[in-house]
């Protein structure tokens, strides 16, 4: 597609899920609301933008629109960064898989309705 | 706020959750790829937009921006709507309540976390 024709595309919208496991909700809590710059400037050059985070009954839900070509080679260029390998040594004890989760940190789920 | 400040002003994200019926699935994917127009008008008019509903293992997650001064207000109006309570007629027997819900038909998700 044409470089002029990228900021008329809707951005991808990319939904998953993990759980929180209880006893560490208070330190997951704590490293997000002081995100390290390095993993934000991350997920900047991996075009991704308004992504958030949602708690419920120990459920996470993450929202995120991607506006690249191709998410999953802009996630695997992220995922092999040091400072995102460093943060997952800390967030990754914090979150417990899905039972239904296909070995993913992050479990997809599937966008059944959208209204732009 | 004046009104040449809103369109600057970060819009409200509000996140929710509650469960797909097993049995309903089919039908609830049906009701959502051709929402009746007069459902989406009526978010629209209540300010409601960017919104998404996703699905993974029988729980639907909702996302959506609002972008009005009192979405306590707006949702109200939109509830009372005639053509909201027919549509509700339909999703609401897809739809359990989660198991903690306050009696809502979706139950609010906190943000813990929001990069722009």
């Amino acid at each position: 597609m044409a470089e002029g024709g990228r900021a008329l595309r809707t951005p991808q919208r990319v939904a998953a899920v993990t759980r929180l496991l209880p006893e560490k909700e208070a330190e997951y809590r704590e490293l997000h609301v002081a995100v390290w710059p390095g993993v934000l400037e991350a997920l900047k050059r991996a075009n991704i933008s308004n992504y958030s985070i949602f708690l419920r009954d120990g459920y996470l839900f993450s929202y995120l629109e991607y506006s690249g070509d191709d998410y999953q080679a802009d996630y695997a260029r992220m995922a092999a960064e040091e400072t995102f390998q460093e943060w997952w040594k800390l967030t990754d004890p914090c979150q417990g898989p899905l039972p239904t989760a296909d070995n993913e940190r992050w479990a997809p789920a599937e966008e059944v309705f959208h209204l732009d």
